[in-house]
């Protein structure tokens, strides 16, 4: 299954980032994940959003998301939210013919520095979801706190329970996908 | 007093920006309101946020916003929140030295074409800038429904409640400016 | 297919109330519905939250929650959020042995006086179920505002926009469950 | 300065209700807290909210915040929102004449066994507190974690650094009531 995961920040260290492709090596084998960054999306200006001038780099991210069987989206918690970079991808896609959220299965993570770990983003991410129909997974949900302490100077996780939660999430979220496909 | 008056809309002819060149005509002769967009301010990346690296257009709006005696943000609602454009003004504003919301007056408005008026956002908003320590008015809240009805050509609004409302909200917000920053 | 139908309102003339008897009526045959209401459920208590102590009421409505084959909530909006009598009896029924919402179809409705129409409850609701991973239906959302001008005496709507609204809603609901339950 | 403490939990042993206990013990002299627990306030019934019927514990809660200064509520986490006694009670308090939390200086706690401390719960009641029209203090905010681990067989605080973060946060919501008072 093909998985696109969305990092919602754009800062090349990025540790969201950085766990994305920590979940990539880490998945299992029927679970493919391609690691996709923001850089490209230009802020939304509803003047550059009529059927002829939709930015080409929403449009190839929505087709990207629509191939995809699955979305997985990790974000940062900036001002008690997801990035405002996230959530304008997220106004941008919304906007395009053959929305790609809908129906479509997603599992949300998020990595932050203090303990609270983006629980207050991931709330509103998922309030945010809810006009585009996708089916969201809720249990487990990940959090990780400290993130700056779990990992290596390779950009692994050198944390193992980290690791092993990860692992966890990642089969949890095949399933969903798989369930939520199969219907 | 001077109110920075903050459109959450990039577009041209945004009805939130309507709605605030409204205010700033109907305001009574102490509260002088300067509309300003975010169309200048580039996406946020942490890549940039150094000490020598900061877009200038976020450090002239920091430095505008702390000049003034209020601030007044006219948010859009897109997926059931703030627009991402708002949002990620926010995240710069909150990363500069001298972090202008703190202590500041703040008023919440919104108009969208929906009945619910942006209510999903305001209080996305709200949570927001909690950590940035503003003094958010309670109330009245502002939210304007079906706002493609509500403004003549010429941007003004003809819709008689509304304008009337308007007056009042602004009224409130004197007071509140007024009694926040007599303390 | 048997559905458990929970107001959040205690009134006896509760528009919650009555609009879940109007889904009631209006159900495709298919759909079975029983009103629920929660004036048994006591305030919770952690001292009578033991493996002895849980209220038969409590006890009882997970038994019919467990039994149904989805959960249709009708909220009202009470100082922007649910009624604390609904989210007392999600409190409960999150403790028992065979939590009832793991895994079930749930819908949610509101009615409200204003133009808001319970928009605010909502998210909280569906933030509250999160944790209780029940497959909560994301579209259509039922909305009803100016709830007092839509009912006749008897309890019917006689609103025609409404009646076929909530016949549609009930048609998209019955196929969430259908298609929840098959997996 | 007189401050109404109330807890959102009703269990004898409840660490909300203890951590009220401990900032009465560790509050400075000029602020004097009076914990309140809910356990006499019935589950809301619009039946019972008229004029005449309103439950004696309603209304002399009622009188005991308006004779406050401030109010400082703490909060558990029950499936991630406040707990449906809190809420119900809040519920209560904004029907009666002389609504109390209206202009009032509002402090907000909680502490709960995991790591995210309440976060989910707190701005869920900034939420449900804006219509009500307090002034509720933006920071510092109080979480707490792990409680379990917080506490000696007195009650008080074993933790020294929760200690010391209780005594601050009380002397700048001291600082709070005084300032949002003098206006």
């Amino acid at each position: 299954m093909k998985i696109i995961a969305i990092s919602g920040s754009l800062r090349e260290g990025s540790f969201n980032t950085k766990l994305l492709h920590c979940a990539r090596k880490l998945a299992s084998e029927d679970l493919t994940l391609e690691v996709v960054r923001l850089n490209d999306i230009p802020l939304y200006n509803g003047d550059h959003d009529t059927a002829d001038s939709k930015p080409e780099a929403v449009l190839q991210l929505a087709e990207k998301l629509r191939q995809a069987e699955g979305i997985l989206i990790c974000t940062p918690e900036y001002n008690y939210s997801i990035s405002g970079v996230l959530k304008n991808a997220i106004d941008w896609l919304s906007r395009v013919d053959g929305q790609p959220f809908n129906g479509k299965p997603v599992g949300i993570m998020g990595a932050a520095a203090g303990q609270i770990g983006t629980a207050r983003a991931q709330y509103h991410l998922r309030q945010v979801l809810v006009g585009l129909n996708p089916r969201v997974m809720s249990r487990p949900e990940f959090f990780m706190g400290a993130v700056h302490t779990k990992f290596d100077d390779d950009g692994n996780l050198s944390d193992a329970d980290s690791e092993k939660f990860l692992k966890s999430y990642l089969a949890a979220f095949a399933d969903w996908v798989r369930g939520q496909t199969r219907r």
